[in-house]
């Protein structure tokens, strides 16, 4: 048998509080966890089943696989049904379940099982409670941040004369498996795909995609319309490497430009403009800060530069310059034009100002930043000027 | 522009066809579309947006993701609620809408835009269309079926000796890569995860797994509890792998056994028992078989063999020997003890027999097939036998 949580017992308590007092803010009495995301987060690991969560006693964990799990609170279940007749619930005054993310015909099938509860909505609780995370969570995107840094180090020496984007993608793909990469790229909701990262190398980056990523890029086929299409990295374009940095469950997000041979002026420029941004934005990101202010002087700071046609995007604009992560890449607080979010001490967020140069390709940079007490601290310390592929 | 229907116009209008006659058995007046995998099975792309398919006219697709589609029945909007304001949709008087897979509050968020419409499930309808694949559909996942062969055939020189687990998985995953395979594993749902593929090796095998795979494995760290360990490949133990096999946008799914020395005897007559299980199995998928049927067979002659204990996993077993594989992994006929589906013309399953046999690992193969109007045909013709790692 092995013990069901993962996390020291402090740790616990703490990501258990911060939840139990949104739920008291919005008045439930209870809450039923059974994303995978959410589940990690409260215990360590990944398990099927559901975490049922009341505001004022300790969790129940009704698990459905793996078998072998042990710990206070650990039943049992072969369907949801069971958790009401095996240790016969009070059933809440009301209910908080992850209406953002749970399938419509599961969300009804729960209903049914605690038919006199209110339902209200768990997403916006464990979004708001996994946005500050503890300074162990801080740790281990930072040791995303430090081997990320590794596997990006060492891109301008994987390179050979006569690849494609597809080809170099590869070798940073195998080099970072082998540094520990464990590949998951975790989105929150169905509607965003990537597989593993994001490379692109000249014109291709004008590629509208339908995913809202920052950028874009063809693919290599119309399943699967985002990133690399094949085409042969050439001289005086750029090559735009936005790799998985998922290392402990906890990602960092950066990205790098490189080049072979020179780019023209118009592209170093926006290159140094987004390295600039990145620098006065991030340091915005003090508590009680508007998100949406930091996106407006990135927008601001591109148009004072006249790059304001190619600033994140040039045929098709993103519509942020940045976003939380974590345990998942589409995380609280959000840095867009409309983004109600304010910092908070332990915010995580990746900054990531890029611009499409017609011709050229992507260039700028992206960096993960932690909001510390001791002020931003940047987790993705790779070398931020354009180096040259070999 | 590019045109938005990337299928040719007899194939569009083919599984158009289909899903109408199954929305017109749910007395269904119109569905509304929004899975990706859904999708790129209506128009052979990926885009952000809505597909809203009346029984009885053309369809209308609504996009809001990527710029510069045209064709027949395209609107771009900024929000689902421009769907209704845009071109002045006639209140459809039941709506299907994919309530299997789609999040509740997005459902309720589309249920508000038609307000006078009586919701009905599009999720099972879906399902059973796609179920049933044309040629075209058997010739993409034919295609990915020769293309992951390919990749198989050369795991034997992949390895080198004091490898772990991770390092062969890595070599593959390049080799695959290098061959075309996209990457994306599509799921439907939330709930199971899979970077690339599963290689299982030695006692490995034998941690169960909470994810509804036939395998399972401890995985490289508890956010991602499936497949290798980072656990050295040793003599005398099996090496299952089981990796991606999406070249199409279309899957075949595919399983070999790889050893190096030799394993013992309960280990060898255990996967000639998967590969007499796939023979015969196999050959009962005519139209009309009840999948069920082919659960039982394939449990009796694990059983007759004396093999029971280790069928389909030995501490934590799957409750399923098969599935249908296209565009997801997860797709129709199940074949499970409690399966309701019968075999049709058009069906594509994987098939996987596998056993685990204490202090050797995973045994067997999978194998994909598709049920043609001339018979069952493999499309993962790599060798069977297990084979030995040089």
């Amino acid at each position: 048998m092995r013990q069901l949580i993962l996390l020291d017992h402090d740790e616990f308590l703490t990501r258990l509080g911060k939840i139990r007092a949104l739920m008291n803010d919005a008045q439930a009495s209870a809450m039923l966890v059974t994303d995978n995301a959410n589940i990690y987060y409260l215990t360590g690991r990944v398990f099927a089943g559901y975490i049922y969560l009341p505001a004022n006693s300790m969790p129940v964990f009704f698990i459905r696989r793996p078998i072998g799990l042990e710990g206070d609170g650990v039943v049992y279940i072969r369907k949801p049904e069971h958790m009401a007749e095996s240790i016969g619930l009070d059933t809440p005054e009301s209910l908080a379940l992850e209406l953002d993310i749970t399938p419509y015909s599961m969300i009804e099938r729960l209903k049914a099982i605690f038919p006199q509860a209110v339902i209200v909505n768990a997403s916006p609780m464990l979004r708001a409670a996994r946005a500050v995370k503890t300074p162990r969570e801080i740790e281990l995107i930072a040791t995303s941040g430090i081997k990320q840094e590794r596997v990006y180090r060492r891109i301008p020496h994987l390179y050979r004369e006569g690849m494609t984007d597809l080809e170099l993608q590869v070798e940073i793909e195998r080099t970072s498996r082998l540094e520990g990469c464990l590949g998951q790229f975790r989105i929150s909701g169905d509607s965003m795909e990537l597989y593993m990262g994001n490379i692109l190398a000249g014109e291709n980056a004008d590629n509208p995609t339908p995913y809202d990523f920052a950028m874009g890029g063809e693919g290599l086929d119309p399943s699967l319309p985002v990133g690399c299409n094949g085409s042969v990295i050439r001289e005086g374009e750029s090559v735009m490497v936005d790799v998985n940095g998922n290392y402990t469950g906890y990602m960092t997000d950066m990205t790098r430009t490189y080049t072979v041979g020179n780019i023209n002026a118009l592209a170093m420029k926006a290159h140094r403009c987004s390295v600039e941004i990145c620098r006065e934005v991030s340091a915005m990101a003090i508590p009680g800060t508007e998100t949406k202010d930091m996106y407006h002087r990135a927008e601001e700071m591109a148009r004072e530069a006249g790059l304001y046609e190619y600033f994140m995007g040039h045929r098709q604009k993103a519509g942020f310059v940045g976003h939380g992560v974590g345990i998942e890449i589409n995380e609280q607080p959000v840095i867009a034009p409309r983004s109600r979010d304010i910092i908070q001490t332990g915010n995580v967020f990746a900054l990531e100002p890029k611009f499409v140069i017609p011709h050229v390709g992507a260039v700028g940079i992206e960096n993960t930043y932690a909001v510390t007490p001791q002020g931003v601290r940047c987790l993705t310390n790779a070398p931020e000027d354009i180096e040259t592929l070999k």
